[in-house]
């Protein structure tokens, strides 16, 4: 008998990553293609068609493949849509059918859709370091900060499908402006951008101050890790500050859900030599006193692109 | 046939309220006591189970009680200890097995308990304003500032069963201390007790402005009520900030959970001529622009020892 696949797609600002996976959550095939180049949905789709297919027919698997579960920021489980997802340049500022899109490009696959977040707080649940974990928010420190909240076993919607939007809660009152329009969300200052504009703050705020991020021209959060890496102090303080502002915005979202643990994930979860210490103490200083150093601090143990492919797939066998 | 009744009791950190309930949700008969003379447990619940008999011995339906369901701060529904409950003389800074010292107090008769705001959003989502939502989030505005979390039809519990403590949640980081030992929690500004400390801020800061406030000894949120119904300016301010301070709080919680609606409640929330509109203008300045103008603002259409009773005596019911 022929074995049964799906195809899980990690949808991000910057690449979308697709995988062939087999019904043991196994990752047997995947690929990459960029995303931030088309500026309409409809060349976007056509492209992420062409690669699945390609992938498909590489992996020779055609009429094998269930279904296809797809991750992407705004990813709306309840309508299929992408709604005005300012990260992505096809999807900015309009909602987008994407589910019914790509069924429609992929000869009538059925497709279902997800926050990218929510997908990979599943992956993690399923084959990663929340397994076991009924209670749990998942973090995902990317482009963006996204979070997928898990709630008895079952990642929480909402009444519309776009709840855990925890990366535009207010870190700082009247803070940097965040890409979504609001001042001072979450995501401005603990994303990607958001730690090199830390960076680039702190430089000015200290110049006399030696560092080995004033030999780069454009910095990134990459730039920030290996200076940190490499022993320099302005490095480690943005770390320390950007730890700071994270755990003090756990403590707040624990007050909400009670969970068992909090998951980060994504690019800057990496860093975790530097982030772990800032950000859990900031959090148990500002938690209620009943969960003082009860609730776990879990860094995500699969592979960034695994976990988003897997935790998509996983939807996929539902269709 | 004899009908059945459950008993419903509300405890707050003044008074206990309990309510005799059939199974229409009809609160029959109740009695109140103070709850803020005692200093330990056991003589609380020996009062409290006095009352209860004396209630159920007046309504003559000795016998055809079923249980009883307690809402009160801090209240454990999976464990039934109250936990240490900084507003509750009789169990601050210790865990209280109340569920159980109740039942045996009453002879056996099964107890339920929860927190208080969870009992009040069941009543609510049962019998008032919430009435056929699925998501909401309640808010309490009464001695201190609980929260009940609704996701599709059920209270959020969370892993330890104390999921909901938003009036703990930071509102003004490194501000006013509150009774949990946190400094700027929402408790501590948009409480009965956060208002009237607001007054008295207010009323130092402006030392030149008239105000009715002035006239009072000891300031209470009642007093600020009067005072902006008599068109006192510096109560109306007071007001204004309470409601600022709310509704930026309550855009972060639409972005956790995606609710329907908040829902607000208890002794504050009678002040809904004064709060409606700034925490309106403010929970909308402060949501994703998804959500701008699509959640609603609800007060509590029930009487407030109502909807605490009936919410409790709903647990009852399930024994």
């Amino acid at each position: 008998m022929e074995q049964p696949y799906v195809i899980g797609i990690d949808i991000g600002g910057q690449t979308a990553k697709s995988g062939v996976v087999n019904a043991r959550g196994e990752v047997l095939a995947q690929t990459i293609m960029v995303s931030n180049k088309h500026t309409d949905a409809e060349s976007f789709v056509d492209a992420l068609a062409s690669t699945i297919k390609k992938l498909i027919a590489d992996a020779d698997i055609e009429g094998q493949v269930r279904g296809i579960g797809v991750g992407a920021p705004n990813g709306n489980y309840y309508t299929g849509e992408i709604k005005d997802a300012p990260n992505l340049s096809w999807a900015h500022e309009k909602d987008v059918p994407f589910a019914k899109m790509l069924s429609e490009a992929m000869g009538g696959l059925a497709v279902s859709l997800t926050n990218d977040a929510n997908a990979a707080a599943v992956g993690e649940m399923t084959y990663g370091a929340a397994k076991g974990l009924k209670h749990f928010i998942m973090i995902t420190l990317g482009t963006g900060v996204g979070s997928g909240i898990v709630i008895d076993g079952q990642v929480l919607y909402g009444h519309d499908g776009f709840a855990g939007e925890l990366g535009h809660t207010c870190a700082v009152r009247g803070g940097r402006l965040c890409g979504c329009g609001k001042q001072g969300c979450l995501e401005a200052y603990c994303s990607a951008i958001g730690v090199a504009r830390t960076a680039v703050e702190w430089l000015d705020q200290h110049p006399d101050e030696p560092s080995l991020l004033r030999l780069r021209e454009n910095i990134t959060s990459k730039d920030v890790y290996e200076a940190a890496k490499a022993g320099d102090q302005a490095a480690k303080e943005v770390f320390d500050y950007t730890g700071t502002l994270l755990g003090r915005s756990f403590a707040d979202f624990i007050a909400f859900s009670a969970p068992e643990a909090i998951v980060l994930f994504g690019g800057l979860a990496r860093a975790k030599e530097f982030l772990y210490d800032p950000i859990f103490a900031a959090m148990n200083d500002n938690v209620l006193p009943l969960w003082k150093n009860k609730v776990k601090l879990l860094f995500s143990s699969l592979s960034e692109s695994d976990a988003a492919i897997l935790g998509a797939s996983a939807l996929a066998w539902n269709l």
